[in-house]
Parts: C-alpha cells; structure tokens; sequence
C-alpha cells in the first residue's frame, strides 16, 4: 500500500495527491475541476461541519437557505465584489429551453443575495443582529485546482450577520475567527495563526479580513477560514437600514465569514506521513480499527468471538469503532491499509491475548515498538483506548506545533527573507510597513505572500525588513496554497 | 396573529401561503422560483433531514458528495432519462468569462453523473453493493412553483446504490421505501401508502418506481419521497459492469431513491389548522415553549426565576425548550404565536403557580381547555412534559390517520369516480386494469392522477372501475400537487 505513496520529502504535490487517491478521500470527476468527495472524505467533512455547526449554534446562530442562482445586476452592485469575483464566474444563460433575459449567476459567495433579503427583514434595532449560517455549494471559476485546497466547485459554510454598531459586527468578526481557532486548535489539532488580511490579500468587498493561518507539512501557508467586517459597503449597496432608538434611519454593519471543504485538505497536509493520512481522533471516522489475527482454523472463532466483544465495549463507550475482518487480506496488509487511511489507533487480538484476556493497542501517530501497548486487560480496555485517543489527539498538535515552530523565522532583512525562504521556507516573521506594491513585487520575486499581520504580536516596535520605517506591526510571509 | 392565516377551509392554498409566511418558514427571493428558507422552516428540515440520515446509516450508507455540474453528453446518455428532463434543464454557457465548448448542466439529479464514477470504482463482485447517498440542492426549471412542495431549486437527498443482480437491486428499493415510510410515520407523522408507480407516472429511467403518499389537509395527495429500480438501464449507459464470481462481465442492478425538502410542506400541509403549523415533537424545532405571566412588577422576578428552573430542568432531560421572556408582548400575544408557530407543548407560570411549585401544560393539539393540565408539580414537570410529548406526537398521527380513512372511498364506476372527487374529494380507491391513455384521459377530465399502485391490496380480484376488467391490482387515485 504504502509504495503506492510518493514520499513525502520527495515530492510533496505527488504525495498528497497519492494520499488522496489511496485513502479514497476523493477523486477527479469528469467535469473539469470539480472533485469527487468520496464516503471517507465525506465523513471526515461530516466531524468539521458538526464541529463547526455546534460552535455556531453555541454562539447564537441559526442556519438558513438562500438560492443558489443570483441576478447578475446582484453582483454587480458592489464596485470591488464585482472587480473580485467576475472572472471566476459559471453562468447560466438557459432555463427551460429558452435564453434568459437577466443571466443567472451560480453563487460564488451569498452576500449579494443575503444582503438583499436582509434589506426586507430589518425594519428596527429591535430586529437585529441578525446572526445566519448557511452551508452550501459554491461555484468559483478556477483554473488550476487541486482536490479540497481548490476545486471550482466546493462546499462551505458562510455565516452572514447584520449588527446595530461597527462595534458590535466587529466583535462578532472576532468571536467567529476565535471559533474557527477554537476549532482548528482543539478538533483538527491544527495550531493556526490568526491575523488581519492585508489591504490587498483582503475579500472583495470588505473593510478588514480576518484569517486563520496553518502551516502545511513542507512549510506553505494555508488560509484556513476567514471572518470579514464589511462594515456598510453592502448595507449601502443592498440598502440594509434600520430605525435607532431614535427613530432615524441607519445603515446596518455587515459580517461574513466562512470555511471550506479546504480544511480537509489541510488536515491531511498538517498531520500525514510517508505511510499516509494521520487523523486526529475528534475528526477520524474511525477512531479504532480492530484486526483480529489467527493462523490455524481452529483459532479463528475464538479470536473472532474476542473482537465482537472488544467492538461492542468500545460501540458502547461511544467510540467509533471498525472491525476489520476481511478474510482475503493478511494482518499485515490490514496494519499498512488503516496506517494509510490514518486511523489513529489500533487493537491487535490473537490467540495468545484470547489467552491471557488482553488486547495490543498501536498508535497511528508513533511508529512500531514505541507506539505500541501489550497486555492491556479486556476489562479496562474501553477506558485505555480513550486515554489513547485523547492522547494522541494532544501529542498531532504537539508535533504541528512543534514543525510550525521550527519553520518560523524571524528575518531583518530581505537579503535574509530570500535566503531562508530559499534553504528553509516555512513562515517568515518580520516587522513590516511596506505598501500594497511592495507586497506585489516579493510576490513577483519570492512567490511569498503576506499572510497575515498578527493581532498582538508580542515583538514591539522594530524595523520594516523591508523599508527599514520604525513600525509595530509584524506580519508573516510564506508560499501560500 | 391567527387573523393573518386565511381559514383553512376559505382557501386552502391562500391558507398555505399564509402559514408558510407567517411562521417564517420560507420566503420567495428575486430569483423566480427560488425560495429562501427561513432559520424556522430550515430547522425543521434539518430535523426532516437528521431522521433520514440516521436511518440511512443504519442501513449500511454513507454519504457522498458528487459535481453540481453535468456535462450534456452525459444527461443525453439514457433514452427515457434525457427525454424526461431535456425541458427541465438550467444550462451553464459561460465560465470565467468564455463561452464554454461543451455546456453544463446543473443537476436536475445525479444517475448520470454518480453512474460514469460508479463505472470507475466497479470492477469485481466484491466491490458491490455500492451503497451511497448524497445531500444536495438540484435544480429543475419549474413554471409553477410554491414554496417547499416545487420549487426550481431545492434540497433532497439522493440515494444511488450497485448491486450484483436485480433480486438484490429490488430488495433494496423496498427496503428504502420502508425507511421513507418509518420515517413519515414515526417521526413526521404522516400516514404514507406505500405503492408502486404506474408506467405514465415512474421515474424517466427507472424499470419500476415506487412512493409514499401522504394526504393533504385538503385532501390532495402529495408524493413524498420516491424509490426507483432502474434495471440495468443506467449501468448499459455508463458501463457499470463487474466480473462475477465466474469471472463473466456482468452489468449492474441500480436503484436510487430521494426525498427532499416537500417532506416540510407536507407536515404543514397534513397538520397545520386555522391557528397556524402543528408540528410533531420528533421534528419541533422548538418543542415546549415557556411563557412566563406576572401583572406586579414585584411578581416578575419570582415568576422568571422558577421559569429559568423549569426550563434548565426541560433543557436537561433533553427537550428543546425555548423560554419567551420578550417584555414587550403580552402573554395572549405570545400563546397566539407559538401556537402559529405549531410549537407542540406550551408552559404557563404565573404567580399563583410559583405560590403552588406548580405549571400550567397545555397541548397545541387540543385546544382550549380540552387540552390543559393546571398544577403540575414542578418537581415532576420534565417527566410529565415528556409523556405529553409522546401523547402529542401519537395524537397527531392519529389525527391524519383518521382524516385520511374518513377521505378515502373505494368507487365501482367512474360515474360514482367522478361524482365523489368532486363531492368530497380525496383518496379514490379502485380496482384498476386501465391503460396510460386512460390515465391520461382521467387526468384530463378530472384532473385526478394515478398515485400508486397498492403493494398488497387485502380486497382480492374485482373489477376495473373504469374498464370491467378482472383484476387483482387495487390503485388510489387523487388530485395531487
């Protein structure tokens, strides 16, 4: 199984597509750039979106529909929406057998169409905020795509609310990129970065965008989700007011933040090793994988009699368990194929554990002999495995962090920028006061984006890598996805 | 409140649209045809959509998710199916800003597309069955639209498994008719008949379709929620074939089945009254609202304190609870609402309950005094709220069982055919031997369509209500939405 994956430090790309393909999470479709999200894939989509929607809920939102077609004249009504999204727009200019008067848009992103309906159902301070989610499909017109980091047809949520004050919609902006950190940190084992977009690194239509950052295993940026305070731009544009307290009319203060089938791909990105995907027990769909072991005939009942127990235990404890009791394949066909598939813990059962009434339990994230626990009694093994699990969710995190850490530089110069981005890559930490052109021309010379300015970065006043102007703002460089 | 509602017997459908609207459950949005669904309405379907998927699950599915789009080529690879839908079709031109070479469909379904990668996955006998389904919107160019039961766009699920040879195939078609009908029983309740569609009225594609018909409040029928077997029809489309345990090229026996977001105007439709929606407690989104009552200033924060502990105590025994402590309305107002809102159990506190550690319960589906319990201990409240919930959830499915009996009359001649539909309406229930054309003919002269054939009709050989003919088939015929 695992000849069939590149190795990572080889070919990162090929890697991941090879992961990809062997864990079965999705699959090319024969329309051009939209992928296939196959069960496994699906499922691991399944743990982020009740992650997510949970913390959504939880925080006082409600999900909604809105169509997926918009008027063209809607994208149109926001001077830099329209600039931002127009080339990547799929159009459908025939309903029904006849050509349509007013083309149809397949949303790339709601808040044109929201915004509108917004507009009908506030009225009055007293309607407000308005706090809506909506998961659904969105169409965006890419031409290079790479399954879940970018396909021309992705699923997502996109949260869209409507405050009183700038304060109140950028407090929200904040609470849902601390949620999506929340998230990423505890869920995906993910270590992000927030921070604030760049004027020019920022969504088409917004004031400030918010972004989490996580660091990909060869050291590339993913932006993992972003919150954005719209401020009135689309109040104004989609006449979204209401009556104050004191009967005058006023613009609504926008949000919209949103994550993507993306972050799938950056599980796999973060956690996954040369024998293939890693997990992190909160998201895995299996979280166990039982693979009973016999040689002669007459061990098979007794070791298969000894899993059905284990599986049920573990079913009962509330874990998701597999019993994987193929008999065409091998023990050790098996281990290499749940490896692959990242399965982050597995029970061994042979006869000799029927025996003594025990199990063998090995851990995805820590390979042979040191992974590994003999001898755990059947009696306490539900208990065990879910310590494993919660240890081994601790110990992805650990080590993404650890790699993320490693692979950050602080750098004083350019000179220096281009040096370790050259030999080191990974993210590049440094004062800066440069201008939106400044930017444009390291991306042109370095394929390094900004990233992200950090919200309270910690280094004080330095000098611009770049400008040498004094300056408090530290921002983060990196190849970016 | 209720005066908004036209009664249910003035204008049925004016008496739709009005609830639809005023419990916000979905809203028409500029794009024709296209409705937006409201937090309310969308809670509800995701209920609608929890109990499928937990059933799909336990029958051995997993959820998948294919392209929104459709090459041309591929919709046009099956006869029947193409001819079906070729007059439903939004058609994609253009995408990033050029004319595209070969147009793309938006999937009005997904046999075609989910049949090219089965053809991919397949090869060998061990690989079947193939047992997927998907959560997604589908578009269909509708004329006549109305808010959940035909919209252009719309949500569903879609079914679409492989199997070996047709005796499996059919099993599973009926075995997701059963979990449609379980469904609508148990937890919509919804007295569904389960039958077999005519030739005039199956699937364009499929071999053999089958349904659950649900009556109306006004009798109509509605189809909700469909199981096809299509043969081999897809698989000699798209190539699906597997090498046998004797090593022999085989094509594959499919079936897809679907129920979509009409599950939710059929729960209005069967249940709703003059007041507004009566949802069953499986499905509430709210299922016991709080209304705190007090005159005296100084009786309000003893009222509000023991509502807080009712609904902690409610909230703990795992009701959705939703305790209306809004200052500005009254308590009549709010009773009003929530009844609108179809909330199925209401708590009164006043003073006098606080004085006596007791509630006030009264049931949605009883009204008036019929249906109230005064002094309710508080320390049994949860357990008593519980039982009222299971009476409510049966009363109601009682209630459409008994409406739907009194609505349905077995007619000998289509003279007695024609004298009830229009008399009395509802189900007719017939011995039938009759054509497509006399299909058509009926439709034509009355309007009433042929629902479904009966599974396993207990009334034996009679005769054709409309041609003589001897027959053991019994069918139900209505006019349907």
């Amino acid at each position: 199984m695992a000849e069939k994956i590149t190795p990572r430090s080889e070919d990162f790309s090929r890697w991941y597509l090879d992961v990809i393909r062997e864990a079965e999470l999705a699959e090319n479709s024969p329309v051009r750039g939209c992928m296939v999200i196959r069960p496994y894939g699906y499922e691991l989509w399944e743990g982020v979106k009740a992650g997510l929607d949970r913390r959504f809920k939880e925080t006082g939102h409600k999900n909604a529909y809105f169509p997926l077609f918009i008027p063209m004249s809607f994208i149109q009504k926001e001077n830099e929406h329209v600039e931002g999204f127009s080339p990547e727009l799929a159009i459908v200019t025939i309903g029904g057998g006849k050509e349509l008067e007013e083309p149809l848009v397949v949303r790339p992103t709601s808040e044109t169409i929201i915004g509108h309906m917004y507009s009908r159902w506030i009225q009055s301070y007293r309607d407000l905020p308005v706090l809506i989610n909506q998961w659904a499909n969105v169409v965006r017109w890419e031409l290079r795509t790479r399954p879940f980091l970018r396909t021309m047809e992705f699923l997502w949520q996109e949260g869209h609310t409507a405050h009183a004050t700038a304060e109140e919609a950028m407090e929200e902006t904040l609470r849902m990129l601390d949620v999506y950190a929340d998230f990423a940190i505890n869920d995906a084992a993910i270590p992000v970065i927030k921070g604030r977009k760049s004027e020019r690194e920022k969504f088409a239509g917004a004031v400030a965008s918010y972004t989490i950052e996580a660091m990909m295993g060869n050291g590339w940026a993913l932006q993992a989700g972003t919150s954005h305070y719209l401020g009135t731009n689309f109040a104004r544009a989609f006449e979204i007011t209401y009556l104050d307290r004191n009967n005058e009319l006023q613009y609504c203060h926008t949000t919209s933040w949103g994550v993507s089938t993306r972050m799938v791909g950056a599980i796999v990105m973060v956690h996954g090793d040369d024998q293939g995907l890693r997990l992190p027990p909160v998201l895995a769909p299996i979280q166990v994988v039982i693979v009973p072991i016999w040689r002669k005939e007459a061990e098979r009942s007794q070791v298969l009699e000894v899993t059905q127990q284990v599986k049920t235990a573990l079913a009962d404890a509330g874990i998701r368990v597999h019993l994987d009791d193929r008999e065409e394949q091998t023990p050790g066909f098996k281990f290499n194929d749940w490896e692959m598939r990242g399965v982050p813990l597995r029970v061994e059962i042979g006869p000799r554990d029927v025996k003594q009434q025990s199990v063998v339990l090995a851990r995805r994230d820590k390979p042979g002999k040191e992974g590994k626990e003999f001898g755990v009694p059947l009696t306490g093994a539900a208990t065990r495995v879910k310590e494993l699990l919660r240890e081994v969710q601790k110990s992805l995190l650990e080590q993404a962090t650890a790699f993320r850490d490693a692979h950050t530089h602080y750098v004083r110069s350019y000179e220096e920028f281009k040096e370790v981005l050259n030999e080191e890559g990974g993210f590049l930490r440094v004062h800066w006061a440069g201008t939106s052109e400044d930017e444009a021309r390291i991306q042109e010379e370095t394929k390094a984006t900004l990233r992200c300015l950090l919200l309270e970065p910690p280094e004080g006043e330095g000098e611009c890598f770049l400008t040498g102007k004094k300056t408090d703002q530290v921002a983060i460089f990196a190849r970016a996805y």
